[in-house]
C-alpha cells in the first residue's frame, strides 16, 4: 500500500461501475465543468471524461496536485499542451481497440460493396443490382501497426485481401514485413485500399497529402479511423470530388464536420461522426481497465498505458 | 479423351476469358434467350447465365440432349422444378464464398454501428454521434456451416465475438460445437445477432419463423445472406415494424422486393439487392472454376460441385 490519494471520477455511473476502490484511494466526482465536492487541491489522479471538449480538458490545470491523468481515448494528441506538462498521462489503449478496429473493416466493405447507394435506394423503394468491387482479392494499405493496427490486421486476414502494413521505420515483424511510412509513396500505386490508424503527430499531420493521393489507383478507397488532420482534407475532398477516389472516414480536419462542409454531398463519401471507439464494449472494458489502473495506483505503480511521463 | 462434346457459354466475354478449349471440347454461345449458331441437339453442357431470369433458365429443356448444366451461384434451389431431372447440375460453390462471407459481415456490422443512420444524417449535413452497440462482445448465432458458412466463421473469429454455430444436426467439427436448428429455439434468447447462411430446401423453409423471431432478445439483428424464405417475411416485417428487431438482408421473398413491399420503409432494415456474391472478385474465380471444370469434362469426369445427378 502507497500512501493515501484522491482519484477525481467524471461521472456517478462510472465510479458505481467500478465498485470499491482499494482503501488508500479516496473517490470523488469532478465533471472538470463544474467545481467537485472536495477541494480542487486534494486531487492526485484526474480521470477525464469520454470524449470531452478540450475547453474543459484545460480545467485540470485548477486542481494544482493533479499528477496523473487518465484518458477515456487512445488518442492523446494536444492534450500536454491543453494541460501543461505537469502530470503523468495514461490512456485508454486497448479499450477501444475492437470497436475501431471493428468499425474501419466495417467502413471498408460498405464502400467496397455500395451500401451508401443500397440506403439511398432503398429510400427509394428501388432494387437496383450493382456489380462492386468488394474487399476479396484487393491489395489493402494499412497504416500503422500499434494496437489498433494490430487489431485491423487480425481482422483483416481472414478476407482473402493483399495486405501491405506500413509502420514509422521498415521491420519485419512475427507477421511478415511491415514498410517504413517513407515507402509509402512509392507504393501507393497497387493500394487499392487505405486505411489509417496512425497516432497523430508532427510526423503523421498531412501524412496523406494531395502528392500520395495522387498515386492511389483509379476507384481506391481511403478509410480513416486515426485522426482527422493525418490526411489533408482539401486535397482528400479534391479527389472525392473528381469521382476519382472513394473515402470513408469516421475522423475529420476539422472536426465536428462543420454543417457547410463540401465533404457531406458526395455520394463517394461515407462519413461516421467519430463513432469508432464508442460502441456498448466499451464502458465494461473502460471498467475493466479501471479497476486495474485503481489496483496499480494503490500500490503506487504506474498502471497500464503510460504515454507521457511529466 | 472422352469424346467430342458441344459446352454452351452464356456469353462471348465469358468464353474468351476461359481462352482455348481442350480439343475434345467444342465451344458454342448460348444466352438461354434467343437461339444458339449451332443446332440446339448439339449441346452437351450448359453454362447458366449469371442470376439468370428462371423463365430463361427452362429454356435449357429445348437442347435435348444436355446431360450437364453449369450454375454460376451457390445455391440451385427450385432448378430441378425448372429444366426437370435430365442433367447432373454443377453449382458455383466456393466461387462466391469470399464475397458473400464479405458482405455478411459487413451487413451485420453496418447496422450494428448505425451506418444507414449516418447515410442518412450525412444527407442532412448532421454530425450526430451516437454509441452503437458494435459487434464486439455480442452473441452471434451462425446457421449453416457449408462452405460460406465456414467462410463467414473464419472472418467473425478476430471480432471478439460469442459465436454459437448451427447447423442441420448437432455435432463437434475442429473449430468446436455446432448446435442443431433444433437447439435453434432455445437457445434463441442469447443470440444478439442472427446470421443466416443455409441451402434452402423444405426444412430451412421459414426456419426463422414468427416463434423464433419471438425468442430473439429485443434489439437483436438478422442478417440473412441465404435465401429469402429462409425466414417468414411477414414475421419478420412485423417485428422490424414495431422497432423490436433489426434486419440486414440481401435476400428476400419474394425477390426482387417489390417497389410496394412495407421492408423497404424501416430505417431498422437495411437492404443490398442481391449483391451477395457478385463482386470483382467473382469473374476472375468462375473463370478458374470453369477451366477446371472443362479439364474434368474433356477427361469424362464429374468436376467439382456435383450437387445432383439426374
Amino acid at each position: 500500500m502507497s500512501k493515501q490519494r484522491t482519484v477525481s471520477f467524471p461521472t456517478a455511473e462510472l465510479l458505481e461501475a467500478v465498485g470499491e476502490l482499494p482503501k488508500n484511494l479516496k473517490p470523488v466526482i469532478w465533471d472538470l465543468e463544474s467545481d467537485p465536492d472536495s477541494p480542487l487541491e486534494d486531487i492526485d489522479i484526474t480521470i477525464f471524461p469520454y470524449m470531452a471538449d478540450p475547453a474543459f480538458l484545460k480545467n485540470v490545470r485548477k486542481a494544482p496536485n493533479v499528477k496523473i491523468v487518465q484518458t477515456q481515448t487512445t488518442g492523446y494528441d494536444g492534450m500536454i499542451d491543453m494541460i501543461g506538462d505537469r502530470a503523468d498521462i495514461c490512456t485508454a489503449a486497448g479499450v477501444h481497440a475492437a470497436a475501431t478496429a471493428e468499425i474501419a473493416l466495417g467502413l471498408a466493405i460498405a464502400s467496397l460493396r455500395g451500401f451508401p447507394t443500397s440506403v439511398r435506394d432503398q429510400d427509394n423503394n428501388r432494387w437496383n443490382p450493382i456489380q462492386w468491387p468488394g474487399l476479396a482479392d484487393r491489395t489493402v494499405g494499412l497504416v500503422g501497426v500499434g494496437g489498433i493496427g494490430e487489431a485491423i490486421r487480425k481482422r483483416l486476414e481472414p478476407f482473402e485481401v493483399n495486405l501491405l502494413r506500413f509502420g514509422s521505420t521498415a521491420r519485419t515483424d512475427e507477421h511478415g514485413q511491415v514498410y517504413g511510412t517513407d515507402q509509402l509513396l512509392q507504393m501507393a500505386g497497387q493500394i487499392e485500399v487505405l486505411i489509417l490508424i496512425v497516432p497523430l503527430n508532427a510526423s503523421t499531420r498531412h501524412l496523406v497529402n494531395a502528392e500520395l493521393l495522387a498515386q492511389l489507383p483509379d476507384g481506391a478507397t481511403v478509410v480513416n479511423v486515426a485522426r482527422g488532420p493525418v490526411v489533408d482534407t482539401d486535397a482528400l475532398v479534391a479527389e472525392v470530388a473528381s469521382g476519382r477516389l472513394n473515402v470513408s472516414s469516421d475522423v475529420f480536419d476539422p472536426e465536428p464536420l462543420p454543417a457547410d462542409h463540401p465533404l457531406w454531398q458526395y455520394p463517394n463519401a461515407l462519413i461516421t461522426p467519430h463513432n469508432g471507439g464508442n460502441t456498448k464494449a466499451f464502458f465494461p472494458r473502460m471498467v475493466s481497465l479501471l479497476k486495474r489502473q485503481l489496483q496499480a495506483w494503490s500500490a503506487g505503480q504506474d498502471g497500464e498505458n503510460l504515454v507521457h511521463r511529466a
